[in-house]
């Protein structure tokens, strides 16, 4: 790991606007945070030139971090991946792996990025599943959901870990102490849940951080805790199922406005209003979802991530390597190992 | 059951505001439905009386069955429930084991008229697991979900029944032939999911009903499909989630709202449409959840409920004992067992 300042490698061919819209992010977050990152872009080198060169920005001080291979539709269906060892994807991890940089932002195919952060960087010690956590809007702060697609069936320790690896990542990336962790079931009482919600309850009761107990389907928009547990088969349709909202509202206003002249005028008025609306509902603006429980730092993007969202995933990227979130993570659940006598 | 006319019984105590608002729905439905079905009021035959008198209905074609216990809060907590043999729900709901009505109604807690109604009516032939399906608005039609609570945890074989429920009742109920039935799940492929959907995807799929395959999370409020599959713990997550949503796009607009002048004339012109949206979002609108898969009608409605939703739930009953939803079901899912020589 560099003495001083974060280095951080940004998957410059992952995303459906690629390198584009990567680079356009990275120059962005180059000159939005003065510097205080350094980024590695991974990729093939004459693209990226080009699209710095596109954008006037040759001259800034980004490190070009060549990758020869793409990957394509076709890898993704096949085992064909396993030998593209020169994606940028497979790099970038190797770079973390060997200590050359401490963080990857990629918005590559999520399925591709987390199985190889599995394999190159391997499991943080204490961990026993990995998890991808999500930013979701709601009527207070964001709400840190986890986990979001890693794992379709979990155990109770899988969720308790869940909790502690969302308090601490809370904590130190969005600056807030003591944060509230709720576990997401049917029903308040300690009782109501599935089988593995009620273990999970008990172990989070038990797992010295601030947990509010059960919440319900109706406290995450309502921001009644801040970080909210659950496996990741219920976590990603309730991603999924945000996402849609806008939409939803929007064909719902349209279908209304239209009835009327004045209603159309009323929506005129009201266009910035409910642009802005939307954007809290879009997931590009909070950047990416980070991958807690691997040994090192790897935040995934939205494939249809704008320049804003890379911008603010490498910020994300940078405090979750200063708030030494995974040290944190690791003190946490072995102490509690010791305390449990296993 | 009586010859001819539908006779459908009232939990005339049940809801937070009865016995008036369900009085008020009863009379709704006997003027807005012109008698086509016969409505018997269960409880307090005095405070039946009352409200009666009060919305100067006294001389329409009721019947009235006294009931004269009363369930309350120290009852859902303790078992004192079981000895209350002469509450409303109780006696509504041994009206119908006896074939003295043919369906029933209730504000009821949910718990409480789950639990008498297993014990009283019993598992519809050839089910497993009865169900509790709820309507969500869509971009499209509405669309039914089940499980939405009466099973935490299922096996394959309970998803495959309620598929085939779900699709009977859209089909006699809601009036589509041929209704899609989606499983929800996280990825469009069979393969995946997590073990009970995967399992349950080749059930639905050998089932002989227009089963389209794994839905997301996005796709509910899209109206991808009309029926939508899931476990009771998924199903009530995303049922509250739903719920929530007019709260959270309220507080949005309201705080974009107050930003600005021209913003708050927008939104004065717009404050049709806007309750319109809201209604739509608003759960008491379509009536109450059938019970699926015991051997009787049963309709549980919102514990809010205005008289609309009495009054929808109400004609639900009706549609569901006319469509003989539960012979279709009983028939369907025999004859699969015998295809599959089970």
């Amino acid at each position: 790991m560099p003495e001083g300042k974060v280095r951080i490698a940004l998957d410059a061919m992952g995303g459906d606007f690629a390198p584009a819209a990567v680079v356009e992010g990275a120059i962005l977050a180059q000159k939005g945070y003065n510097g205080d990152f350094e980024i590695v872009l991974v990729g093939e080198e004459e693209k990226i030139k080009k699209e710095l060169t596109r954008l006037q920005a040759i001259s800034l001080p980004f490190i070009i971090q060549h990758a020869s291979e793409q990957i394509n539709m076709e890898d993704l269906a096949t085992e064909g991946l396993r030998k593209k060892k020169d994606s940028s994807i497979a790099v970038a991890l190797r770079m973390q792996k060997e200590g050359r940089v401490d963080a990857f932002v990629s918005g590559g195919n999520t399925g591709v990025v987390m199985a190889t952060a599995f394999m190159t960087l391997g499991r943080l010690e204490g961990v026993n599943r990995p998890a991808i956590a999500t930013y979701i809007p709601s009527e207070k702060d964001v709400v840190l959901v986890l986990d979001v697609g890693a794992n379709a069936d979990c155990k109770a320790q899988n969720l308790y870990e869940f909790g502690v690896m969302g308090s601490i990542y809370y904590n130190y990336v969005l600056k807030k102490e003591n944060p509230r962790v709720g576990l997401l079931s049917i029903g308040e009482e300690s009782t109501k849940g599935n089988e593995v919600t009620v273990g999970a309850h008990k172990l989070l009761n038990d797992g010295n951080i601030n947990f509010v107990g059960n919440v319900e389907g109706r406290d995450i928009l309502k921001g009644v805790c801040d970080v909210v547990v659950c496996d990741g088969f219920i976590g990603n349709i309730v991603l999924k199922f945000v996402e849609s909202i806008g939409g939803f509202m929007t064909s719902l206003v349209r279908r209304q406005i239209n009835s009327s002249f004045l209603f159309r005028i009323g929506a005129l008025l009201l266009k910035w209003p409910l642009r802005n609306i939307r954007k809290t509902l879009d997931f590009a603006e909070y950047g990416g979802a980070p991958l807690l429980g691997v040994e090192g730092v790897c935040i995934i993007c939205h494939g249809e991530s704008p320049p804003k969202a890379i911008m603010n995933a490498l910020k994300m990227a940078s405090e979750m390597v200063r708030g030494k979130v995974n040290q944190h993570i690791k003190e946490k659940l072995l102490a509690q190992k010791v305390k449990l006598g296993k």
